[in-house]
């Protein structure tokens, strides 16, 4: 146990793309508990793109992060200290401590989790927030119907990897959308996608059409922009288009839309949302996804950064798509 | 009554704008009807932006207008001659037998109407498709709250003027967005919208800004391009926008959207529809929208054009927005 928190800042707004200088690392005093409160040495912290977001000050659907404040951020930890009743040493929590190692609560933010048979990162991503995004935007959404084409993008991700795999048990055909073959190698032959569409292969719309002779049904959407575009060319009438994230314009880059006219022609329903606000549906979300995690029928990967001073540059290689699945740094 | 039946056929496909050359006039015998069958002799056409998405044979909604045949499109005429005991001579009645004078039928395809309250021409406007259009997508679609503030482009056209003086009667800001100076006191004066952005202007988005100054909640479009993209600007969380017309780009024109970005930020949920898929709902609506008409609660200009001959050059000005309110044309 270090005897000191070391916490990561928010230093200044990024101009375009995150850099290192961004952020700031300091070493503060470790929190000290009074009556009621617990103290929680955090292992995991999670990395998810809607950061981005919040380090920019526009009007966002979050609130900004302040500046000199600590990083916000999911993590995963362990109660090392407790003077709440409902708290004992050795619980494994979820919380939202961010970037840094320790966390201190009344208890009020912080989830006891089990982790003995979905382990204690997971529920940071498939058993966590990405899982019930995907099943929020799959169910809520798109609500495929078997035999309908699902197409995800950002699909060997934490998020885009769920989605794929609930649709496939759905009865859908399901095509992702990922950069490399390597990712596409993990989409098919790992989580059972029937195919997926290499954007990085400089031929999406090609690539897309003959991954999807039917037509497309439903689209979840983590990216926007060119991939969102040949999508829209593919819709069948009446189709569902989820927009999770738009991560390919997060640093501010023009993400001009040709195909809108679908919209019309093809009456598509295309939906923002943001699953914490759907706070409502998390228990029966995380029942299932739970079980399948537990279960092994739903797989995942993670890519784990060691040590909470490569948050920084972990998260903008996860900004351009470094990571495969689940973005974590380890802190223990 | 002409000895002689006139209609106007699609001579071949617009490449770009429509021009005259697109049709063609042709004299032909007045049907004869058999058994059960009714001759209507149109008084009115109506003359509708979809129409323009009909004469591409690119993927659309609707069938693709077949060449050499009668420009498809919705009448409202008179029975002259009946041997179907449910219509007798003398009843109004509305149908879809398109550009020319006569119409025959076994009676599926027409519907009786009472002019006595709300005149013939209304049938095929604010009490009809173009109503019931409005209708659906505020209803339906935006459902407006008491308060919201709701905006409506081509706000002084048959959908557009219904689509305001519905949501004004809901309660709420209702903002138009029309072509020139004119239009827009038509829309402010007579159908009593809160305010009016007149896009020629040259500054929609400042104009809209001050015109909305809570923000939008619902957005009733039209035209799509750069109206669409402003508004998408000045979306509220949780707004709704329902996709009506694209009349912006049906020339083929390029219609990139930059401000998509919204829809997450926002949470927007858009929806593109067509009424003619929701004919569940039109004994309502019209339920609704005749009673309106006929009480005077529901205004709504005509713009006529004279002669079926001069049914091209209405409908171009009708796509260049030449007209105010409903563009008919008077076949007697």
């Amino acid at each position: 146990m270090s005897e000191k928190n070391l916490q990561i800042l928010l230093a200044s707004r990024p101009k375009g793309e995150v850099t290192p200088a961004n952020f700031r690392l300091v070493e503060t005093a470790i929190p000290e508990i009074g009556p009621g409160e617990v103290l929680v040495r955090n292992h995991f912290l999670s990395l998810d793109p809607y950061m981005r977001g919040r380090m920019d000050d526009a009007k966002s659907y979050a609130a900004s992060q302040p500046l000199d404040e600590v990083m916000i951020g999911g993590t995963a930890g362990e109660v090392i200290e407790s003077r709440n009743p409902k708290f004992a040493v050795g619980d494994k929590v979820i919380g939202m401590f961010g970037w840094q190692l320790y966390g201190k609560t009344d208890g009020s933010a912080i989830r006891k989790v089990d982790a003995t048979h979905v382990p204690l990162s997971a529920w940071l991503g498939a058993a966590g927030m990405p899982g019930i995004t995907a099943w929020y935007g799959l169910n809520r959404i798109i609500a495929p119907k078997e035999g309908e084409t699902v197409v995800v993008s950002a699909a060997s991700g934490a998020v885009g990897s769920v989605v794929g795999q609930l649709a496939k048990r759905k009865g859908c055909r399901v095509v992702g959308v990922a950069g490399g073959a390597q990712k596409c190698a993990i989409v098919v032959d790992e989580y059972g996608f029937d195919a997926c569409v290499d954007y990085k292969a400089g031929q999406i719309y090609a690539d897309l059409r003959a991954a999807t002779p039917d037509g497309i049904d439903g689209y979840f959407d983590n990216v926007g922009g060119e991939t969102l575009d040949a999508v829209l060319r593919r819709m069948n009438a009446f189709g569902r288009i989820a927009i999770c994230g738009l991560i390919s314009g997060y640093d501010g880059q023009a993400m001009p839309l040709q195909n809108f006219r679908s919209v019309l022609v093809n009456r598509l329903r295309i939906e923002g949302f943001i699953v914490s606000e759907h706070m409502e549906l998390w228990p029966d979300a995380l029942r299932e996804l739970v079980g399948l995690v537990g279960a092994r029928e739903l797989k995942y990967r993670e890519t784990i950064a060691q040590g909470l001073e490569s948050a920084p540059e972990a998260f903008i290689g996860l900004l351009k798509g470094r990571n495969v699945g689940k973005q974590l740094v380890r802190l223990v």
